[in-house]
C-alpha cells in the first residue's frame, strides 16, 4: 500500500531526487574507486621499492622480514577491523548484494560502518600481497552508497536528513543499490557499459528498461569522474606510484588479425578454462568451508588464520623466485627499483632480472598489464609462467578464505592471464596469435569458467583492453568455458550464497515443484488478527512469533461471515503500538484515525536498527484496549488458491517480488486464509525436508 | 499447464535443440543480412553508375527519367508485394516485434510469406533512393526466423517437420524471437553486444539471465558468419559494389582527445538533438496518420501514394544538386563513376565535383561513411550540409509513410550525422573536435531523441565506429537528448504501436489505477462452463463470444457447492470438439480419457491459420452429448480477489506474463468467479472510458 498521494510537484521532486542521487553515487563511487587504487598503488609501491633496495644491498633476510612483516601487519589490520567493527564487510560482498537485490535483507550489509570498513580494509588487504582484488568490494561499496543515500544517511550515527529520506519503499532503494553496484564495477574496471551489464546479468533479479537508463547514467558519471581525476594525476600530483592509474590493460597491438586456423587453440583455451574454472570453484568451496569452521570459533581464531595465511603467502612469494634463473636484460627498462612496468633484479646481479620476481613482486594490476602486453613473447620462460600460474591459482583460493574485505575478480583475471600465456607458449609456432592476446583470452576463459557471466565479462574485457576487434574471440572463449564449467557446478557466487545460507530465490521452478500445491509446503500455525484487535493479543502474538506479516480477518459483528480484510506488517504493528493511540472499546474508529499518523511513521526503516517488541512498554490497562487495524492494513495482498501449483506460485512470488503470499481456500466453508507463504517456504531444503520422497524423483 | 512430463533425455534434447536453433538463427540471420546488403549495394550501385555516365554525357533529361523511372519501378515492386502478398511485412516491424514480446499476437507477422516479402521488399525499397534503412526490417527478419524455427516451419506451406516442432509453449517461442531480433540487429550493424542490448532495452518485456546468454551466443554466431562472408568478399567475388561490406563506419582518427572545454558544444548537440528528435516523432506521427487514411482505402491507393512519394523524392534528389556550386577536386579521388567513397561530378565540368550530389547520389551507408570520416573538415560547405540535413529530415519522414518494408534507423543516423556536422561547422574554431566526430555525436543525439534508447544505441555506435574512446561523449549526448526529448513525447516505436492500436502493456501502472479495484474494470457477461458440459452449450458459447478462455466451475452434483475448478482455453476446446470424443451422459469420465489425446493436439499453433469454430461440423445428435472438461483444464490459474487494486493486478499480469486473470469474490456467498481480466481491460482507453471522471484526476 502506498502511503503517499502524489501531486505533480511531488512527482517532479521525486524524479529530480532520483537523478541527483544517481549523480551523487556516480561521483562518489568514481572518487572512491580512484583513491582506493591510488592508495593501493602507493602502499604496495613503497613496500616493493624498499624490498628491492634491500635485495640490491644483499640484505636478503632483512628483506624477507620486512616483506613478511609488512604484509602481516597490513592484513592483520584489515582482518581486525572486519572482525571487530563490521563483520558484514568481509569477503567480496557481491553475493550479499545479489541476495539483497533478490529480496534478502541481510543485517548490517549496507550500513555506513560497513562502508568505511570495506574501503579501509580493502586498501590494506590488497596492499598486503594477498592474491585478492578490489573489484568485488567496489561493487559492495557502490551498493552501500546507493543504500545509504536511499535511506537518507545513517540512522545510527544521526547523520540523517529529513529531506533526503525520500525513498522509503523497497523498490526505490533496490533501484539505487543496483545503480550503485553498476557504478562500483564501472569504477573498478573503468568499464561503464560493462558495469551496467554486470548488474543486469549477475546481480539483479528484477529489471526494467527505465532502470537500465538510470544505471547507465550513473556509470557515465563514474567514467567522467575517473577521467577528470586521471587528468589531474597525469600532471604528477598523485604521489610516486599514482601514474599507473586504474586497471586498464591496453593491448597495444592495434591490428590483431586472426583466421579460421587460429580457432582450435582458442577453443582449447575455452575448454581448459572451463575445467580449471569449475575446479577452482570446487576447491574454493572446500577451502571456504574449512576456513569458516575456524572463523566461526571467534575473533582470535580469525586473526590467527589470517596471520597464518599471510605468513604462508609471504614465504611462497619470497621463496619461489629463488627457483627461477637470472636472465640478462635485453632492453634498457631493466631498472632496479620496482616501479610499474619494469623488471625486478631480485637476487640477480646487475643488468639481469629474475622473471618470477618481476611477476610476483608487483601489484596484481601491474602483473596483469605485463602479461597482457603484446610483443613480449620472449620476456618470459615457460617454467616461470607455469610457476606463476600455479602459485596464483592456489594462493588465490587460500587468500579468499580470510575474513577481510576483498574480491575475486583480479586474482581470477591474473590466473587466467598466466595460464593463457602458458598455453600460447606451448602452442609455439603452431599459432600466429600474440602471447599477450592469449593471456587476454585466458583471462576471459577463466572468468567464464568461474563466474559464468558472458555478456558482462565480454564487455568488461573489451573495455579493459580497449580493443573491439577481440570481440568474436572473447565471445567464443567465454561461451565455451561457461558451457564446459556449467556441466560441473554452479557459479562461484551462487556457491558462496548457498554456503552463507542466504535464501536466494531462483528464477525458475524445480521440476518437482510441479507436483506440489502451495498447501503442501505451508507449515506451522497461522496467526491472524481481527479487524479490531485487543492490544494484549497483538503484543502476545508479536512476542511469541517471529513472523513479519499477519493476515487481518473481519469476523462478526463487523461482517456477516469471516472475511479476509488484508495483510498487516509487523513493522506497522510496532509503530502503532509505539504511538499508543488505542481505543477503549471494540468498535471501528472511522477514518480520522489516520490523521494522527504521518506516512513517515510507516516508512521502511534503513538497514540499521529495527524496532523490537521488547522495547515497547505497554501498561496493563493499555493491554485491555483495542486497536482498529483497518486503516493500516494492506487491503489488496496477493493471494493464491490453495490448489495452485507450487511452481506457478513461485513464479508469481519471484516475478512480482513478494515477501508474503496469502493462501486462500478453494471452498468457502473454511477459514478465509489457509496459510502464508514466505521466501523460506520455497527453498529446496524446506520442500524436500517436508516431502523426502521427491528427492528421488528430482529428475522426473 | 505443461503437458510434457520430461525425462532426463528429453531435457537434454530440449537444451540441445534450443542451442541448435540459436546457431541456425545466427547463421541464417548473418547470411541474410550480408546478402541484403550486397543486393542493395549492387542494385543502387548500378543505378548510380548509369546516372553518372548519362550526366557525364550531358544527357540530363535522360538521366532524370532513368533515375525517376528506376526508383519508381523499384518502389512500386516493393509496395505491390507488400500490398498483395503480405501486409504484415510493411514498415520496420520493430513495433510488431515489441508487441509480440509483450504478449500481443498480431496475425501473420511471423509467417514465412512475411519473411520472404520482407527480404525482397526491403532490398528493392532501399535501392529505390527512398530515405529508408535496413536495420528495422533486419530485426523483423531475425524475429521471423526465430518464430518460424520455433514453430517448426511454416504450416501453411506444409514445410513442417515433426521433430522440429518441439517448442510449443509461448515462452520458448518468445525466447527464440528475442534471440532472432538480437541477431537481426547484430547483422544489420555488425554489433553483437549492441544487438543483445537492443533486444533487452527496447524490445523484450520479460528477461532472464539465461536468455541474455543465449541471445549473446546467437549474435556471436552472426558476427562470425559475417566475418567469414566478408573474408570471401574481400577476395573480390561479390560483384562490382560488394566491397563496401556492411555498415561499418570506421572513424579513422585513432587518438581522439577531448577536454572539459569541449563539453559545451557536446551538450548543445544533445539538447538540439533532443528537440529535433521529438519534433521528428511528432511530424512522423502526423504523416503516418495522414498516409494511413490513404493506405486504408485500398491497395490501388497504396500504390498511388507510393508512386507519388517516389516521384517527389526523385525530383527533390535530382533537383537539389543544381543549387550547389561546383568545386574543384583537391585530391585524386574525384573519379567520375560514383563508386563507394568517391565524389560525384554531376553537372560540373571534369575535375570538379558537386558536393550535394556526392551526398545525395549514394546509398545512405556511403553517405554516412563520408560524413563520419575524420580529417575531411574542408570537403563540404555549410550550405550543402544544411540542404542535405533538411532534405534527409523531411524526406525521411515522408518516406516512412509508404507501406513497404523498411526501417528508420539509417535515415535517423544520416540525418543526425549531417546535423552534427553542421553544428561542428558552425562552431568553427571554437571547438577542437573533428567534424567527423561531430557527425557521430549528432547521430547519437538524434537516435537518442527519436528512439530514446541509451545503452544499446551507445554500444551500437561504438561498435559501428569501432572506437571505445568515444564512450563518455556518446553517453553524455544520449542522456541529454533522451531527457530533453522525453519531456515532449514518447519514443517513436511506442507512438507507432499506439497508432496501430496494439494493446501494449506498460510495465508501470498509471497513478489513477491505484484508485480502482479489479472489479471496477470488468465488463460484459462472463461465460463459464460446468466441469462436464453439453457439447451444444460449448458450441453455442464459442460461436457467440470471442473470448479466448473460460472458467470451468464444478457445480452440484460434482461438488457440494459451486467451486472454481480451473480455466480452459478456447483452442483446447476446439481441439476437443474436433476429436469428437464425446460421452453420452453427464458423468466424470475418469483419467483414461487423456489417452485418446497426445500432447501435440493441445500444443499452441503457429502464428498461421488457427482453428475456427465454424469449421467444425457437429451433428445434432452429438450436440446433445457431453464432454468432461476436467482433464483438459488448467487447474491452477492465477487469481485475484475482487478488491485487489488494479495497479497491483497490472503488476501481476505484466510481470508473470499472463493472458487471463480470474477474479474471485471476497465473500463466499457469491458465484466462485466474478470475472476475467484480459490485456484489453488494462488499456487506459478502456479504463478511462468506464470511469471518465478519472481523466481529470490523472495527475493526482
Amino acid at each position: 500500500q502506498d502511503w503517499r498521494s502524489r501531486g505533480r510537484a511531488a512527482i517532479l521532486r521525486y524524479v529530480l531526487f532520483k537523478w541527483t542521487f544517481c549523480l551523487f553515487i556516480g561521483i562518489v563511487a568514481g572518487a572512491v574507486g580512484f583513491f582506493n587504487n591510488l592508495a593501493v598503488e602507493n602502499i604496495a609501491g613503497f613496500k616493493f621499492v624498499a624490498l628491492s633496495n634491500l635485495m640490491l644491498a644483499d640484505k636478503y633476510w632483512t628483506a624477507f622480514w620486512m616483506f613478511t612483516g609488512s604484509n602481516l601487519a597490513l592484513l592483520m589490520f584489515a582482518t581486525a577491523i572486519t572482525a571487530f567493527v563490521s563483520t558484514a564487510a568481509g569477503g567480496s560482498g557481491i553475493p550479499e548484494v545479489k541476495a539483497y537485490l533478490n529480496g534478502v535483507d541481510a543485517p548490517d550489509i549496507f550500513s555506513l560502518r560497513t562502508l568505511v570498513v570495506k574501503i579501509v580494509g580493502m586498501i590494506t588487504a590488497v596492499s598486503s600481497s594477498l592474491h585478492v582484488g578490489k573489484a568485488g568490494p567496489m561493487v559492495h561499496i557502490g551498493a552501500c552508497l546507493g543504500a545509504i543515500v536511499g535511506q537518507g544517511g545513517s540512522r545510527q550515527y544521526h547523520m540523517t536528513w529529513r529531506w533526503l529520506r525520500y525513498f522509503k519503499n523497497d523498490r526505490d532503494r533496490r533501484d539505487l543499490v543496483t545503480c550503485g553496484a553498476a557504478a562500483g564495477v564501472a569504477a573498478a574496471f573503468r568499464a561503464p557499459v560493462g558495469g551496467v551489464l554486470f548488474s543486469l546479468e549477475s546481480l539483479s533479479s528484477w529489471w526494467r528498461s527505465a532502470l537500465i537508463w538510470r544505471a547507465f547514467f550513473t556509470t557515465a558519471v563514474v567514467a567522467i569522474t575517473l577521467r577528470a581525476l586521471i587528468d589531474v594525476c597525469e600532471r604528477g600530483k598523485c604521489g610516486l606510484f599514482g601514474k599507473g592509474g586504474l586497471i586498464m590493460y591496453d593491448v597495444t597491438a592495434e591490428n590483431i588479425t586472426y583466421h579460421v586456423a587460429d580457432l582450435p587453440p582458442v577453443i582449447l583455451l575455452g575448454v581448459i578454462g572451463g575445467i580449471l574454472g569449475s575446479l577452482y570453484n570446487f576447491l574454493m568451496l572446500k577451502v571456504l568451508r574449512l576456513f569458516s569452521i575456524v572463523n566461526e570459533k571467534g575473533r582470535a581464531y580469525r586473526l590467527l588464520l589470517a596471520a597464518t595465511v599471510s605468513i604462508f603467502i609471504s614465504c611462497c612469494l619470497f621463496g619461489l623466485p629463488w627457483l627461477a634463473p637470472c636472465r640478462p636484460c635485453q632492453k634498457d627498462d631493466c631498472s632496479s627499483t620496482s616501479q610499474s612496468g619494469s623488471f625486478m633484479s631480485f637476487q640477480c646481479p646487475p643488468k639481469h632480472y629474475n622473471e618470477l620476481a618481476s611477476l610476483l613482486f608487483e601489484t596484481n594490476d601491474d602483473t596483469i598489464r605485463k602479461l597482457f602486453s603484446s610483443g613480449t613473447n620472449d620476456d618470459f620462460q615457460k617454467s616461470s609462467i607455469l610457476v606463476s600460474f600455479i602459485s596464483s591459482y592456489f594462493l588465490g583460493i587460500i587468500s579468499y578464505g580470510v575474513a577481510a574485505p576483498f574480491g575475486l575478480f583480479v586474482p581470477i583475471i591474473l590466473t587466467g592471464a598466466s595460464y593463457g600465456r602458458l598455453i600460447g607458449m606451448l602452442m609455439g609456432s603452431n599459432s600466429n596469435l600474440d602471447h599477450g592476446l592469449f593471456a587476454v583470452l585466458g583471462s576471459a576463459s577463466f572468468l567464464g569458467g568461474t563466474m559464468r557471466m558472458t555478456v558482462s565479462v565480454c564487455v568488461i574485457m573489451l573495455e579493459l583492453t580497449n580493443n573491439l576487434l577481440l570481440l568474436p574471440l572473447v565471445m567464443l572463449v567465454l561461451l565455451i568455458s561457461k558451457t564446459v564449467a556449467d556441466s560441473f557446478n554452479p557459479n562461484i557466487y551462487d556457491l558462496i550464497l548457498k554456503l552463507k545460507g542466504l535464501p536466494y530465490l531462483e528464477d525458475h521452478a524445480e521440476p518437482y515443484m510441479r507436483q506440489l500445491t502451495v498447501s503442501d509446503v505451508v507449515t506451522g500455525p497461522l496467526r491472524t488478527f481481527n479487524g479490531v484487535e485487543k492490544v494484549g493479543n497483538i503484543v502476545h502474538i508479536l512476542k511469541t512469533t517471529g513472523h513479519h506479516a499477519f493476515p487481518v480477518i473481519d469476523e462478526p459483528p463487523f461482517s456477516s461471515s469471516p472475511v479476509l480484510f488484508g495483510l498487516i506488517l509487523r513493522a506497522h504493528l510496532l509503530s502503532l503500538l509505539k504511538k499508543k493511540y488505542f481505543q477503549p472499546t471494540c468498535t471501528i474508529s472511522g477514518c480520522d484515525v489516520t490523521k494522527h499518523f504521518v506516512a513517515d511513521d510507516f516508512s521502511k526503516r534503513g538497514s540499521g536498527k529495527q524496532d523490537r517488541i521488547e522495547d515497547i512498554e505497554i501498561t496493563e490497562e493499555e493491554m485491555e484496549m483495542f486497536i482498529d487495524l483497518h486503516p493500516f492494513t494492506n487491503t489488496s495482498p496477493y493471494t493464491v488458491v490453495e490448489t495452485m501449483s507450487l511452481a506457478k506460485a513461485l513464479i508469481l512470488f519471484r516475478e512480482v517480488g513478494l515477501r508474503h503470499l496469502l493462501i486462500v481456500p478453494k471452498s468457502s466453508s473454511r477459514a478465509p486464509v489457509v496459510g502464508i507463504l514466505t521466501r523460506h517456504d520455497f527453498m529446496p531444503e524446506h520442500i524436500l525436508g517436508l516431502h523426502p520422497f521427491l528427492k528421488k524423483s528430482r529428475w522426473k
